[in-house]
C-alpha cells in the first residue's frame, strides 16, 4: 500500500467541491509566469513551493506573502527555487503556485487522520505555525453529528479568540460548524483520503478561507475486512458442570498441578487427563479425554504447545464445547507459531469447539468455584469482572484483591483471542447477573469500531472502567502532518472511551475505585456541583484545593440553607461551601446538616462527607448518620472517612451499603473528576 | 496604603532610565495635535487611551495602530474618544498618547508584583493579547541571578519560538537576558512599584522594545518590619525531664483528661495541677504549679482561655521554661480573642517563658515518651518530624500512622504561633538527631523570606518535604494585572519551596511517600535518567508511560549492556528498557541483570525494579537481590512490588534498609517525578 501527498492545487480543487473556502490559485514554472499571475489575480499574492519531498514549506523558505507587485514575484520565484535547492538539493521542483492572499484571521487547524483500531477522526484546534506548541486541539471518532462538532470548537482553549476576546469581534462561528461538517463528509466520502491537514483555516467575521491544504491518499483503499461470521458464545458456556484438566500433573511445579490445583473447589466434576498416571492430587485421572465416561463442559488444556493440535482434536471429538488454552508458544512466538494456532483454530471450527486463549491465563468464576488459572490463591466472590490483556496484573490484581477485600464475579485473561476475544467477554460479563461493574486492562484492540458497539451497550447498564497501556509518546512513528503529530493513537482511545460511556483511568487502583464509585445503583451524578461536609478546617481547604484540580463544582450555598443551617451551627461557622462544622461536631450536627441538605437537593448533585477521628465523633455513628442521609435523597454521596484503622468501623458500614468511601482525600476528587470526564467531558489535569 | 498605576509615559519614562528600549512618544490632547505629532515622528503610529479608569485599553476600543498618515491619525483620535466614552462614560480621559509603532515581533510579557508572604516576584512569558489564554509564563522570587534568568527564558514552552522555530531566525536571547536583569533593577531599586506589567515586549532578531507598560505604585512605601528580636529555643526545651498538665481531669471527657493521659508513658517526673483533687489517674494532684516541690520543665496548659493568663503568671513565677497552651479562643476568635493572646504573651515574656500554641494541639516527642496532644492513641517512634498548622490533619495523620507502620521523631501542631513559629520548629527539627526527613502541612507563611533561609539551610541536610494548602483559584481577588491573574499566591509558594530545597506534594499519602523516598542516604537520584528492570510485560507499558507523565527519562541501554544481557537471557528478550525478564524470572535472572547494571553505572541515574508475585519468584528472595543491588553502585533505587500481602516478606525487608518500596506503580513514577521537579525542575503534570 503506497501513500502520497496532492499537491496543494489538487487539494483546493478536491475540497471545493465540498463548499469549502479556497483561495483562487495559478501554478507557474517561471518567474515571468509567476508575474503575470499576480497581476491577474490582483494583488497581494502568496507565492509557495510545490515539491512533493518539501512537507514543512516553511522550513524551507518556500512560502513568501505579501508580494504587492509584478518586480515583487519575479524576485520571489528566484529566491523560493533558491532556497528549495538550499534546502534539499534532491528534491523535485512541480512549480510554484500563486494564489490570492487571504486576510488574516483567526488561524485554526482542522485535520484528519485514520487511526489503525477506529477508523477515521477528525481533529480541530488552533492552527498556524504554531500548532504544536499550543497543543490545543480536540478529536472526534467519525460520524460525528453537529451537536459534537458545535461541542469541538467549543471546548479548545482558544475558544474565546473565536466568540469575542478583548476587544476583537466575535468570529463567524456558524460558518466554522458548516465547514467542519463539510470536512468530515469530504474525508468520509473520500476512501482512499487516509490523512489530511487544512492548515491555517483563517476564520474571519464573516466567512473563513483555507489557505493551505495537506491531503494523503492511498492507492490501495482498505477494503473493510469481512469479519468472520461468527455464532454468539452461549452464556452456559462458562457456567460448565464438567471441567477436565488436560496435562494435570502431581509434580508442584508443574502448571498442570497449579491449575489442577485451584480447581479442586470446583463443585461440579473435576476429571485429570494424564497418560502416564491413574491418580492425580487425589482425583482419579484418565489417558485421554475421550476416556472420560460422562460429558465433559470445559477442558483446561496445559500440555506442550506442539500436542495442543492434537488434545483439541480429541476435545473436538468428545464434544468438548470450549476449551481454555493456557499453553503459551502459538502466535506471540513469530510465524511458526502462528501457524500453529491457525490449525489448532481450524480444528477447533471444524467440531464447533470454542477456544479461550491460547498463551493465558484462563478464567476465574468465583461465584461458581471455577479458576482455570496457576495464581497463588483464588480470588474471592463479588461483584466486578476483571478482563485483561495482561497475565501478570492478574496475577498482581487478584493478590491485591485478597489484602483488599475485593471479590470478583470474573477473572478473565484473554491471552492471543485466537477464537473468543475481548468483545465476548465483554458481551458475557455485560449479561453476567452477578457482574455490577467491569475493569478492562487493555494494551491494543484491533477492532475498534466493534468494540465501541459493544461496550457502549453494556455500559447503558453497568460502569465500565478501562486501562488503556501504552500512552508513551517514545517510540511513535514521526508523524508526516500535524495532526498525527498532535494526536496520537492513545487520545483516539481516549476519545472512543468517552463516546463509549467507558471511565479511562490510568492505575489499577484508579480502576478499583472508580468501580466501587460506580457499582451504587444510584450510578452517575446528574450534574458537576458538589457540597462538602466536614469536621476539618485543613480539610475543608484541601477539598476545595482538590475539587478544582479535578473539576469538581464547588456549589455555593443558597441563602436559605445558610439561614437554616445557622439555626443550630456555631456562630462562627464558616457560612460557606465547603461547610466546615467544627472540630467539636458530633453526629447529631452532622445529621442536622445532613437534613437541610436533602431538604434542599436542588442546588447539589454530589455530597463529599469528610471526617477525620477525634474524640467526639466515632466512624461508626458518623457513617450511619450518612446511610441516612443517603435514604433521604437521590444525589450521590462520597464519604471519606480519613485516618487509621480507628475509621474501619464505620468505613465497613459503609461499604456494606455501597457507599463509596475512600482513604485519601485526593484520591476521593480525583475520581470523581473522571466520572465526571466520561460524563461532562470535563478536562482535569489529575490523573487516576 | 493607596496605589495608582502610572501613565503609560510615566511608565515609559521610568524604564527608559534603566536602558530598557521604549517607543518615542508624544501625549495630545487634540485630533490636530495628533495628525501632528504622527507627522513629526514619521509614521506608522500607535494612539492609545490615557484613562485611569480604563485598565485594558483594547477591551475599550483604545488602541489604534498602523495609523500611516495624518488623516488617519485626525480620524482615530475622534474614534477613540468616542470608544472610550461608549465603553465607560464615567472615565476620565487624560489624552491620548501618540506613539511610534513599534515592527512586529515575538510579543513576550514581562510583570512583577509583590506576594505578600515573599515579597517581589518577577514572572516572564508569551505575552499578547492571548497571554491569559496560554498561561505559559514561569515566575521567580527576587533577587535572582542571571543563570536564573537564563533558565526562566528556557522554560517557557514557546521557548522555541525564541531560538528560531518552523523557518523563522532566532530571536535576540542575549538582549532578552540583559532586558529581564535590569527589570530585576529596576523592581528591586524602586521600593514604592509594587506590580507591573510590560506587555509585549516585541523581541526582534536584533534587539527589542517595550510597547506597552502598566506599572502600579504605592505610596507608602511598606518597609520591613522590625523583627522583634528573638532568643533562639535552646534543644533541651523539647526534652524536659518533668511535665505539669494544667488543668488535668479525672473525666474522661475532658480535655485535660486526655492530654494526662495520653503523658502517662513520660518516663520522667508527671505532675498533675487541679486545685479540686488531691490524686488524678492514679498520681499525686496539686493545687497550683507553684505547689510542685521540684523544677517543671514543660507545663502544659488546657485551663479555660480566661484562667490562662493567671496560669502562665503562675508558670513564669516558677521558672517554667516552656508551656504548651492547647486551649483555643485567642486571637482566632477576633479582637477580644486577640488581646487576651496579647496578655499571654506579654506575661509569659516579661518571665522568659516560651509559648507553644494557643489554640494546638501541643508535641509529640515518641522517642522520648512525650505527648501533651490529645490524639486517640499516640505514634510510634521513628524518624520522621512533622509540623502542622492544622490540628485535624494531625489526629488524622497519627491515626494513620498506626495503620502503617510509620513512626515519628516529633509531631508538632502550631496553632497560633504566639511565640514560637513554624520557623522555630524548623530549626528545632533540623537539629534534632533522631529525625531524618521532615513533612510540613502549610495554611500560610507570614515570614516567607525568613521561612526560605531556616528551610533553604536544613534542607540540605534532611529533606524536608511541604504541602500547602489552598492552591484553589475560586475566591482569589481578581487581579488588575496580567501578572496578578497570571500567577497567584501558590505558585509562589511552589516556587519558594523550589528555591529552598522543599520537595512540594499536593497530599498527605504523597507527603509520607517522598520522606520515605529519601530519608535514604544516598538522597536525591544524580540525574534523571532511569532504568526499569521488571519481570512482567504489562507492568514494562505501563513503566514507560508512568515515566514519561511524571518527567522520569527512560535511558537507552548502551550497546555493551544488551550485549552483555544477551549471554543469560532468553533470544526473545526485548533488548530494550524497561528491561522485561519475562514472567518466569528467577530471583537469579534478577540478579544477574542487576550486577550487568552495576558494572555500567554510567547511563542511568535511578534503577526501578518492579515485581508481582508468581510461583518461580518469592518476594524475599527478590529483595535480597536488590539489597545487593544497592550495595554495588551509588545509583538510587526504588522497589515497586505489586500485589497483596503475599509480598509482604519482601516489603519488610526493603524497609529495615531503607529501600524505598510503593505498592502501587504510578505512585513510584508520581514521587520521582516530585523529586526530579526539585532537582531539576522538571515539569510534569502529575500530583503527589
Amino acid at each position: 500500500m503506497s501513500q502520497k501527498m496532492l499537491s496543494e492545487a489538487e487539494g483546493y480543487d478536491m475540497l471545493r467541491k465540498y463548499d469549502l473556502p479556497v483561495p483562487e490559485y495559478q501554478i507557474v514554472k517561471s518567474g515571468e509566469d509567476a508575474a503575470h499571475a499576480c497581476e491577474k489575480m490582483g494583488c497581494p499574492v502568496v507565492m509557495k513551493i510545490i515539491s512533493p519531498q518539501i512537507v514543512h514549506k516553511s522550513d524551507a523558505g518556500g512560502v513568501i506573502v505579501g508580494i504587492g507587485s509584478r518586480k515583487a514575484a519575479l524576485s520571489a520565484f528566484t529566491k523560493i527555487i533558491d532556497g528549495a535547492k538550499a534546502y534539499d538539493p534532491a528534491a523535485q521542483i512541480e512549480g510554484i503556485m500563486v494564489e490570492q492572499q487571504a486576510e488574516p484571521g483567526l488561524e485554526l487547524i482542522i485535520g484528519g487522520k485514520t487511526d489503525p483500531a477506529f477508523g477515521k477522526v477528525i481533529t480541530f484546534g488552533m492552527g498556524g505555525t504554531m500548532v504544536e506548541l499550543m497543543k490545543d486541539v480536540t478529536l472526534r471518532i467519525l460520524p460525528v453529528t453537529e451537536d459534537e462538532i458545535r461541542q469541538m470548537i467549543r471546548e479548545i482553549d482558544a475558544y474565546p479568540l473565536i466568540t469575542g476576546y478583548r476587544g476583537s469581534k466575535p468570529r463567524d462561528e456558524e460558518e466554522l460548524v458548516k465547514i467542519i461538517g463539510n470536512i468530515c463528509r469530504f474525508f468520509m466520502e473520500n476512501e482512499n483520503v487516509v490523512e489530511f491537514d487544512i492548515n491555517p483555516l483563517r476564520l474571519y467575521e464573516k466567512g473563513a478561507c483555507a489557505v493551505d491544504a495537506r491531503i494523503i491518499v492511498t492507492d490501495k483503499v482498505q477494503t473493510t475486512e469481512t469479519k468472520e461470521e461468527r455464532t454468539p458464545v452461549p452464556m452456559e458456556y462458562f457456567n460448565p458442570r464438567s471441567i477436565a484438566v488436560i496435562g494435570a500433573s502431581q509434580e508442584s511445579t508443574k502448571m498442570g498441578y497449579a491449575v489442577l490445583h485451584n480447581l479442586l473447589h470446583f463443585p461440579g466434576q473435576l476429571y485429570p487427563v494424564n497418560n502416564k498416571r491413574s491418580e492425580i492430587q487425589g482425583l482419579k485421572a484418565y489417558p485421554t479425554i475421550t476416556a472420560i465416561p460422562a460429558p465433559v463442559d470445559l477442558a483446561v488444556i496445559t500440555v506442550p504447545a506442539i500436542h495442543v493440535p492434537r488434545v483439541v482434536e480429541e476435545c473436538g471429538q468428545k464434544g468438548v464445547p470450549m476449551v481454555v488454552i493456557i499453553t503459551a508458544g502459538f502466535k506471540e512466538m513469530g510465524d511458526d507459531g502462528k501457524a500453529l494456532e491457525d490449525r489448532v483454530k481450524a480444528i477447533a471450527k471444524g467440531h464447533g469447539t470454542r477456544i479461550i486463549g491460547p498463551n493465558c491465563l484462563g478464567i476465574i468464576v468465583p461465584p461458581r468455584g471455577i479458576d482455570t488459572t496457576y495464581v497463588h490463591q483464588s480470588p474471592r466472590p463479588g461483584n466486578i469482572a476483571f478482563i485483561s490483556q495482561s497475565g501478570a496484573i492478574i496475577n498482581t490484581v487478584v493478590d491485591l484483591s485478597l489484602a483488599q477485600g475485593i471479590g470478583f464475579s470474573n477473572v478473565i485473561s484473554v491471552g492471543n483471542q485466537a477464537d473468543l476475544d475481548f468483545l465476548d467477554y465483554i458481551r458475557y460479563v455485560g449479561k453476567d447477573e452477578k457482574t455490577k461493574a467491569i475493569i478492562l486492562y487493555i494494551e491494543q484492540i484491533t477492532d475498534g469500531k466493534g468494540f465501541m458497539e459493544v461496550v457502549s451497550e453494556v455500559a447503558k447498564t453497568k460502569p465500565v472502567v478501562a486501562i488503556k497501556s501504552g500512552s508513551s509518546k517514545k517510540g511513535e512513528h514521526a508523524a508526516s502532518s500535524h495532526t498525527g503529530s498532535l494526536s496520537g493513537s492513545y487520545d483516539v482511545y481516549m476519545e472512543a472511551f468517552r463516546k463509549s460511556g467507558v471511565i479511562a483511568v490510568h492505575t489499577l487502583t484508579g480502576a478499583f475505585l472508580a468501580a466501587q464509585m460506580l457499582a451504587h445503583p444510584k450510578g452517575f451524578p446528574k450534574g458537576k456541583r458538589a457540597v462538602v461536609i466536614t469536621n476539618a478546617g485543613g480539610f475543608a481547604v484541601l477539598s476545595s484545593d482538590y475539587a478544582e484540580r479535578y473539576g469538581v463544582e464547588i456549589a455555593d450555598l443558597p441563602r436559605e440553607v445558610i439561614e437554616e443551617l445557622n439555626e443550630f451551627l456555631p456562630d462562627f461557622w464558616n457560612k460557606g461551601n465547603p461547610i466546615d462544622l467544627l472540630g467539636d461536631a458530633t453526629d447529631k450536627r452532622f445529621e442536622k446538616t445532613f437534613e437541610v441538605l436533602a431538604r434542599h437537593p436542588e442546588f447539589w448533585d454530589m455530597a463529599f462527607i469528610v471526617g477525620f477521628p477525634n474524640l467526639v465523633l466515632t466512624s461508626e455513628n458518623l457513617a450511619k448518620k450518612i446511610l441516612n442521609f443517603s435514604a433521604m435523597t437521590n444525589n450521590r454521596l462520597i464519604a471519606t472517612l480519613l485516618g487509621g484503622d480507628s475509621m474501619n468501623p464505620g468505613r465497613e458500614l459503609l461499604k456494606e451499603n455501597m457507599i463509596p468511601g475512600f482513604e485519601e482525600l485526593d484520591f476521593t476528587f480525583r475520581v470523581m473528576g473522571r466520572v465526571l470526564w466520561q460524563k461532562f467531558r470535563v478536562k482535569a489535569p489529575g490523573l487516576l
